[in-house]
């Protein structure tokens, strides 16, 4: 992902100096949007898929929200802020949501394990960009 | 999207009675979903998109969120209510902001008066399954 | 979806004469997203979801892959003709393997059949397209 | 992405031995819908933005294409191999197509060219992927 911190150097109106929080959004929600779709994936594998249902869902959910969290970020013009804050905090619940769902099993399901930590850094990170939104 | 209504009744556990809420949210956020990208390539087409570069990421973002609302909401079965939740919020926020900035040419630009409806009904959308989520 | 058959007619430079089946896509590719999302969503409530997998599988894929589709189609403007091709042929490919699997137990149940209409109806509107294609 | 990776190796049922090109694929294809993505904001942003319409239109199919594509590769389990090859057949050809419209621009701006770069990359990891698929 380091060209899109590189382009962000090149853009050529910048809404905001908040380069560095954005681009540490955009990696951990791109991360967080495979890990849990590996982790929808590999849960569906699992030997019994019906005990994870609520994992499947909350890996499909939180690997949507994510996806458009890092798209939102990745464009560094000016942007409306209230829809910013709104969609930072519905991609961190989802996060949180499904980070402790998949931590409940992170003791025999390592994919979960990686997952919930995935999780738990994609919210950290955009509880850190709504601290440098504008009011 | 008559197809989706008759799945709903089909599915073997829906999690609550919300399906008429859930059908219409369906149908709005699909609908707000491609008025807003069909509004985006109308504005970059434009004799003057410079003039109109607010509007074309309003757009855009709230093409993004209402897609994931839809996907989300086509899901019957048990969701978190948290997240979910905040996903309506987030949609909501996007369809009012980018219905705002539409209307504030939909005199002169009928595709823009246009998409603001469709912006306007889902949110109200929006609203309306939110009453429906357990606390 | 009428909203955006009128956006159509309101586009400042169509780059072409294929409004009819591009909105008959927009249509069809946006119900198949969803009918797909819910028949996953039902897959995976079923009593045995484990025998459901391939079925799961391929609503996710489809559901993506129609969801971009009519994200394109859904731009009157001047597009890339191959890109165009390339996507048309993926989406119905995916709605055909999609349809495949869903009529496979579609005796049994009754979302599997809807939702493989919406597959076959999907991937005829994505050859009606192509027939529109300039080479 | 590196957790995306670890997640690979702890998949119950991975579908083949394919795993090093289907992270290289997941990581190129989530750099390049993000570069896409910045790209056109870049683009939106410049002081001529109808010089770039075509650029921007590109950026913005090449995105959403690259992010259904990164998706699907995220999902190591058993996988219909024709809507893959489909799949992979639109990725690299709109990654081809934003690559050439983006280096046509790349002397003067330097965002272009670095997005060039993740689109070039990234249709090579099409390929490379494409030729572990079994017939």
């Amino acid at each position: 992902m380091d060209r899109v911190r590189q382009m962000f150097h090149h853009h050529p109106a910048p809404a905001s100096d908040a380069g560095d929080e954005a681009f540490a959004l955009v990696k951990a929600a791109a991360e967080c949007t495979y890990t849990c779709s590996t982790c929808a994936d590999a849960c569906l594998e699992d030997s019994d898929p019906a005990a994870l249902r609520k994992c499947i869902r909350l890996n499909l959910d939180c690997a949507e929200i994510c996806s458009v969290t890092a798209k939102l970020i990745a464009r560094p013009g000016p942007q409306d802020q209230g829809l910013l804050r709104a969609q930072l905090d519905a991609c961190a619940a989802a996060c949180r949501a499904c980070a402790e769902e998949c931590e409940s099993h992170a003791d025999t399901m390592e994919h979960c394990r990686i997952c919930a930590e995935a999780c738990r850094h994609c919210a950290d990170a955009c509880d850190a960009m709504k601290g440098k939104l504008v009011a």
